[in-house]
């Protein structure tokens, strides 16, 4: 996702520090120290955060993480969730590139990839960030039946996660092809997503659960 | 698939009992005594053979064997198939439920779904092809790399068929959610899937294979 340059978004990451956190690994293992919820959910490039901020009304038992790299998308994020007062949500605005860096063992419950980068050329398929590379980091994070929650629009990127999580060992608990063809009151729509919807294109979803080692 | 009754397809079929096997267990075990070929691929409802008989023109170095339980339609598939000299080719008029009666334990190699019987509501799910309780069967009669292919257009039954597969620990060699986006020469397209095409729906296909016990 492409945006101007906005002149006010870098100060306002900096002074937000409360809910921006700048040196995410200071947090690893510590996370609900400062989101003391049941559960822990984080959704990897989560845009301008309109389905965080909508899940973190709709779930407020749950505590949010959002990871942005584009920081003048994050602010926006960031802006959305200070305006709800949403207390449930952080942020990091760094590349997920660090993510085992960031997050203890078995310290996280939900992942969500929301409408990733499909990086369709086939030599970039390691910045998917469904490759395996990405899998085993993500598996060291879960808790023992954590899940990891994806949707797309892009049919390639969609056909190459079924294939590499099954490869990986990871077992599908849910599958859908036309997610919105049913209502799902349970499940926010940003804006990005609608705008797909409103086109009559498919939204493709799938819900995978980290195998035990047992 | 629903016929009217046509009164020459039960003479017919009998008259061909070179190619239309009325009893096929006596031939389990020993398919390739009358289909001499490197690898047996069965095509499990086959209605009226479109699919079949041209893939055994393009690959006539695979024995084909053609399920139908409607005989009205089964009788259509076995005219063509005779018709294009294919001998290559065999049927089964009857029921797959008696499938493990009929072929012996590892004697296939590929076992084709196309297009099944979606049976839509839940009560009737144990009536699906891919349901667990024939992927049992087929297990038994395929080679120990043995593959499953599956076309549908009713996204239900695809997105059933997925984590039936998975569930039941086969491996998922590949999927499409829009398989004809790209051209598939090497695949047949039967007069029904031209219809779904033709509508610019899209046509699900995975490839599954069996784990190896080991």
């Amino acid at each position: 996702m492409r945006m101007r340059k906005k002149q006010w978004a870098e100060p306002f990451l900096i002074e937000q520090n409360q809910i921006v956190i700048s040196e995410p690994q200071q947090y690893k293992g510590k996370w609900r120290t400062i989101l003391p919820y049941q559960e822990l959910h984080v959704e990897i490039g989560c845009g301008k955060g309109d389905y965080l901020v909508q899940m973190s009304e709709i779930q407020k038992e749950i505590g949010w993480i959002g990871i942005e790299k584009e920081r003048n998308v994050a602010a926006v994020a960031v802006k959305k969730a200070v305006e709800a007062k949403r207390e449930n949500t952080r942020f990091i605005a760094l590349d997920a590139d660090q993510f085992s860096e960031w997050f203890g063992e078995g310290e996280l419950d939900v992942i969500h990839l929301n409408f990733s980068d499909p990086w369709p050329k086939s030599g970039y398929k390691k910045r998917r960030l469904s490759h395996r590379g990405f899998l085993t980091k993500y598996a060291d994070c879960l808790v023992k039946a954590g899940r990891i929650i994806m949707k797309t629009d892009n049919s390639t990127l969609f056909e190459f996660s079924l294939c590499e999580f099954a490869d990986c060992g990871w077992k599908l608990l849910d599958v859908s092809v036309d997610f919105r063809r049913k209502e799902h009151t349970e499940d926010a729509i940003s804006e990005y997503e609608r705008r797909f919807m409103d086109l009559g294109q498919p939204i493709y979803r799938a819900i995978w659960q980290k195998m035990s080692d047992v």
